[in-house]
């Protein structure tokens, strides 16, 4: 079996939370692929970057570089992963084969990691993506704006897309923009959501539980 | 100046169009990064691999396989381009600061090459983006099936991409996708659509020219 | 045990040969090392370049790109092959001792395919090279041409070398050039010749048939 | 004429000290060789990889993907300096031939950025290194603690190494460490030390003064 | 089990012991990291540079390329060693966790062999490091000049380094120089120095004997 | 203008020749690309990796090294090459055009570096190849062993040809094998064969004299 995870780059924010993720993968028997997101030092370094009238490319470059760094943070604290950061799908795909577990942040500019995961995903043929992210579950709205805002336990990509759109999703986009959207749509990917404080949830979803919400195609 | 130029890739199904665009790229004064598209040769290898089973992440390597020979042969139709097809946005870069002109095809998978020519156009600070494209301008719906159909010589990016969702566009979405659309459009990049199978446009809108439709932010 | 395998890039103008090639490698237990020509795809490109004025480098270039492609279409077929395809010896042995099939095109300008396909032969130690060729045979002379022309089903490299300077031997060059013939020759590398539009043949051969011609030191 | 340069990653703390920086290496017209250190950054990372009980190559290697995000956000804010970091000697020494700013962090485990901005300055032939550091000049001892302390604007490497023994100099072996010294003496090259939280002192030593300390061999 | 062993280039002046140290080395049980020095070839390379006015860094490149021929000789003699010399540490890590046998020589310039050897151990975690020397053990003096010089079979890394710096002992720098002996005692990897002609040592060493030095911190 | 020449690898076993032939190339107004053989150093470790039992393919590759380190001696004595010794003729070219000067060794196994010269040659459009030889001349049979061999001072390839054939000319293969023929042929690049030993005739021969052979299609 095989699983796909995205560990938003706020994970990295926590340095606890990294290594009980670390721990967690450890113990999956599953074949696993990680991808990274940048977090605070990215956001720091790309408003920098803005501010001294860089380019997007290289703001967007340096959000990977982060990403990158997170990505080989965890890669240390395991035992068995692939020991570089891949850059690419193709290096991906070939650590994939030869690696238990490869961990990835970035791969390039104007992309975001949440697209780089649904690429990753897509590659290795996993039939789920886990998203490790900033909120607990796909809302119909932005739960601390409206209270009428609802928890959406299932879902498809049409209706997530249709509350991406209209409502203020709180993350919406980082949790999954419209190209990593019809990259899972077109592989019919699963892709649970859930509360990436949590690191004990990634367990309980490869045990088949929904703890947070689950969008199919 | 810099100019950089989406080439369909349909272009290269007719060999004397691309000796002709090779001509026409000699005598620009601007700098000029290219972008090719696969065309007839990346779709006959894409179908094989599809009913043989293969996954979609090879596909998409065989497509851009294909739009890299592409842009091989126009290399070799230059005397003063990048020797080589840079395969990602940071050999561009590179390239791009030492070479008059850079020729690169597809990245890599999920990406179309639209996605390509508008990070390309990003990266290296165009002001604008030349779409040689499989129709001649921008339409409010197919001409060919709809004779209600009125040409747009002038859109925003937004209004393009009500078109693209509405309507049935002919090659509309390898025009323009939603990813390409979104980086020409932080960017404030002007798009020029015009007729692939007539290169001397290129020259026309270099010089100031619309002779299709012109898309701004 | 091991075996090399030169496939004609003619093969590859024929989708369902390609397909059929892929079912029976999947089938063999041997560990298998495959190179691809360019096909139709390579001369059409090629006769572009040199319209245009390329240069002999580039018009090699072009042909090797194309062989490429045709491997990543056959590596796009196959469960357990080496996911990239290696562009020079070096790398084609790294990934040999890891993957069960590695799957090449050509390496470098002035080289033919065949010589790739001994220098991988030589490379991995293995006692035969299968050339699945355009012809189903040696023969004395051109069997078109010449109906006094014999089918030879076992010669020497020396006798091979013979006919290829004397005789108009169709496909001759393509089967195996001088350089090619020379690494075989030095490592005393069986050749077994046979149509490459019957894929069962590569069965047979691996089965212990010489269904065309073998050629040995 | 050519300098050498090497920035503190604690000046990478403080964003306004990394623009100042920019805007000084474009006006200077020296080529310039610049390596960067890994500051806050790189410490949180590797303590939390050691926490986690991650090898010492593994918490080097964080250090260094951390230093290397700083000099890609220095590269980011130059307009001409070589677009990529480069990651060996020989890929500095490449780029150093073609661009009037290049940029780098660390470049392997086991070995500080001192010692990078030693190796780069003796590849390109720089009479001399401009230390940018955490003190504003070399003393006899650490002037925090040790009344007495004598600042010393003058003295050779042999005098330098014996303090550097003998005291407990505040960071001391960041500003040089054994390996870095011996690169420096083996080739005459003199090293100014200034106080890196004044990036105006640049412009004074590039003009001959010297506000700090300068160790000769 | 886990060995590091690093063979003094004067080794490959003699191809006899080469060979006999490839036949050594394929009976191991244990999984191997070898480093080797230059040798003859290096010297006679670098003494050509020099007085041609060759830099320092160029002198260093050339000693880093015959030490991987030297390299490359050792991988031709094995059957299961990675058939690359890696370049970087990473890329040696890459290798080590697929193959049996990992060879490397130099990796940059200003930096010994045998800091190379020392990265090595400490990135494969190894608790030994087996030094095949030009001398046969520490000598607190230069036994060939001081009759009083004795013979210290145990000894740590601060009495090696005492010895290092007051004595005239052969060969010292190049067993261990200061930043190989750091990296060995931050881990606390154990050194055996043996005399390098008697290839039959390794085993001996690698059974729990000691017939030189042991160095341990 | 643009010359290639071939250093025979005897040169390098000869210090003295190889500083002299830095000094006259420096001289050179003409862009050169320049490449080595391996000489004595090839010869021997490719003896002892034979007697050791490894496979042509490492021979070759060891004799690649070789070439290579010769490469890198010579660049180091030079101002103004390419720093690195390219590794194939893609990398050649990319260096060629920025570069006045750039040394290359041998590229792959089975290829001689006659034959990487004639492809350096072909790539870069040269007319001419000068190959400092082993021999002074093309004779028509070995002088050293028949009275009657005649100096030959113009021929083409086709007499070459018969020659190598024909006779036991020293040195024959090494200086020209079938593969580096029938290169030249095909770009008729006119070869011009001298005495390695006298540094002196490149010049001559850039200028316009024959004190060798000269070799046309």
């Amino acid at each position: 079996m095989v699983l796909v995870v995205k560990l938003s780059g706020r994970i990295f924010d926590d340095e606890s939370l990294v290594l009980k993720y670390s721990q967690i993968v450890k113990r999956l028997s599953e074949k696993v692929g990680i991808v990274t997101g940048g977090g605070e030092v990215a956001r720091r370094y790309i408003a920098a970057a803005r501010r001294g009238g860089a380019s997007n490319t290289f703001q967007d470059l340096l959000g990977i570089y982060a990403s990158r760094l997170n990505a080989l943070l965890l890669i240390s604290l395991l035992d068995n992963a692939y020991p570089r950061v891949p850059t690419n799908i193709e290096e991906f795909l070939e650590a994939w084969r030869r690696y238990p577990v490869v961990v990835a942040g970035g791969f390039q500019p104007g992309q975001s990691t949440a697209t780089v995961a649904a690429l990753v995903a897509e590659a290795v043929g996993s039939p789920v993506l886990l998203n490790a992210a900033n909120i607990d579950a796909v809302y119909s709205d932005d739960p601390r704006k409206n209270p009428d805002a609802k928890r959406i336990p299932e879902l498809t990509y049409d209706e997530f897309e249709k509350i991406l759109r209209s409502s203020s999703l709180p993350g919406g986009y980082e949790l999954m923009d419209v190209w990593s959207l019809s990259i899972l749509k077109r592989n019919c990917i699963t892709t649970y959501v859930f509360d990436g404080r949590r690191p004990e949830l990634l367990e309980a979803i490869a045990k088949g539980e929904n703890p947070g919400s689950k969008i199919t195609c």
